[in-house]
């Protein structure tokens, strides 16, 4: 039955395709490969040709974005796309899937692994315990901000976040992760939210699956201006590390213990730091306003009141209520301010 | 040279490994296959033996777990453990290959396909909108409530949420979609967030990659309590919607544009919802109060300040500094509150 079948190469090429994906490939009547969204190792096409015994027709960026001539082929035969990684990760692939379904060419997929799936075993890093992927590209600014806020809101969950680099078929240019990291340090400088710094734990995973691998974990102070070797490269920011993800970047991993560090401790949430501070204020001026209010019924509601607020507002921080426990620390300092604007001789000076 | 291989067996089993890991089974000196992190398709075992000429054994948790004897056999000679999926995603697997290499084993992983790479390809949705992925198990409490929340979490950030279900290799018991999206219907009756109601949009993928594979999706109303087949499920919440993917959901997967929604639109953040409703009350309050202070400075100083607050509040917001919003409206309110508490007759009713 004619139509266009998406084959995934996986992470190393012709050694990585699976025995279902070489024989859709043999029966395939035209074979494409796609060259442009990862860097091919050397000599995958031929060695394609000659484990299947068809040839295969390397394409570009434009020959898969149009599209037209690969959808009009599969309208008559099976016409085989092989791409990199798990296919339909890129856009591009799935632009022309849709497409070719619209003008009705049977589309199918045959899975393969993805360097997102590969990289909790190759660290030890928990997959539930990834937070969303981000692709940092050159040029910084808007792309090193967007990559910086990913780690901070990952982190704020204890989430790990895997950064991809651009891959630039047409020039061979590929961002390197110690353009990364400074990147990242760049974006700090600027937003200054704590999510990087000189201690901060970071692994660089590279060539995962294509042969000469190597995970790398370190402080950043270790690790930036350290040369990787040829692409791929992906960064990981780790979040909270549950034990045994220690251990496994330990053993596995050979990371020395002192390297190891929690990156999440110290992005405590915004609020939980605001209401601590609040609450500690606000309890020193509710006992001054106390002293001074002198049997006054009024007075003593009002200071009633405060206390019950600055007590609900630590409950809802315990209960991880965090927006809650805001409002009524906010409230508290809002009653006990009256005082002091109200009667300014008496209490003026109850927050010191 | 001796060492321990974990061989991914990607989606399909026999079908969906991967060249080299054929060629690995073929070289080992003994061969496991792992039979309880996921149902295994019949007859992959003796599959696999007839396309590598190896005996393979079928082994249970407890033996991989256990470990003694796949370490102290990979100490002389080559031993590969087949694994479903991408291997390492399971913790047992870890923990084995931490202990290994604890032993001076060398360990190497041969990756595959996961449910979690291939889900972007087989429901068009974008890899990187995907947040925490989370698995829910039977028995609802503590499972339902962490899956609610994860789902909860992810909307917040327009991201999609993939639910694993749960699978029980000694029972052959696996959690069910229907009950999964039951699940989510009580934590929300429980925990009222909007997480989910009969409107939401919802996809259910089905044994992807190994053979009748079906990707539905539509409405939790019309989804609920439909039989979905046999096992493996994933249960999607997706979040906001990019235009490509609303294309590629009706195009590919063949869902009304009716049933299509966008999850995160009515998920506003809390403190948003919050501030704007406090926003408008203490404006109220404010003009009554004003209306009342008949030329009172202090009470005039409390009232301007209060304004001053809630304004801030408004460009808090508009800034997305959600935390300073929410504790200056609840200062705002406390000072206006200290009139009501200290001045019964002339202000008690300014809130209505």
């Amino acid at each position: 039955m004619p139509g266009l079948i998406f084959i995934g190469l996986g992470l190393a090429g012709d050694r990585s395709v699976t025995v279902e994906g070489l024989d859709c490939v043999r029966r395939a009547e035209k074979v494409y490969l796609e060259s442009y969204t990862s860097p091919l190792p050397m000599g995958v096409k031929e060695r394609l040709e000659e484990a299947s015994g068809r040839g295969v027709v390397l394409v570009e960026r434009g020959f898969v974005e149009d599209g037209g001539r690969i959808i009009e082929e599969a309208k008559r035969g099976v016409v085989a796309l092989l791409v990199y990684g798990d296919p339909m990760v890129a856009t591009t692939h799935m632009d022309l899937r849709v497409r070719a379904e619209a003008e009705g060419v049977k589309t199918r997929l045959i899975h393969n692994a993805s360097i997102l799936s590969a990289l909790p075993g190759e660290t030890g890093l928990h997959i539930y315990s990834f937070g969303r992927t981000v692709t940092m590209t050159r040029g910084g600014g808007v792309s090193h901000t967007t990559v910086y806020n990913t780690v901070f809101e990952n982190l704020l969950r204890g989430l790990h976040t895997a950064i991809l680099l651009e891959y630039d078929y047409s020039t061979g240019f590929s961002l390197d992760p110690s353009a990364a990291i400074e990147g990242l340090l760049e974006a700090e400088a600027d937003l200054r939210y704590g999510v990087i710094d000189g201690e901060t734990f970071i692994i660089v995973a590279s060539r995962i699956g294509c042969g000469g691998q190597s995970v790398v974990g370190g402080r950043v102070e270790r690790l930036r201006g350290v040369e990787f070797g040829p692409p791929p490269h992906t960064v990981i920011v780790p979040g909270r590390l549950h034990f045994t993800e220690v251990e496994a970047l330990k053993m596995v991993l050979k990371i020395g213990g002192d390297e190891v560090s929690d990156n999440s401790e110290r992005i405590v949430r915004l609020a939980r730091r605001m209401v601590t501070r609040y609450v500690e204020k606000s309890r020193s001026a509710l006992d001054r306003a106390r002293g001074r209010c002198s049997g006054d019924e009024r007075h003593e509601l009002l200071i009633e009141n405060a206390e019950c607020y600055i007590s609900d507002a630590e409950r809802f921080l315990n209960q991880g209520r965090d927006e809650l426990a805001v409002l009524s620390i906010g409230y508290a300092e809002g009653l006990l301010d009256s005082l002091r604007l109200l009667d300014q001789e008496r209490f003026g000076d109850i927050w010191r």
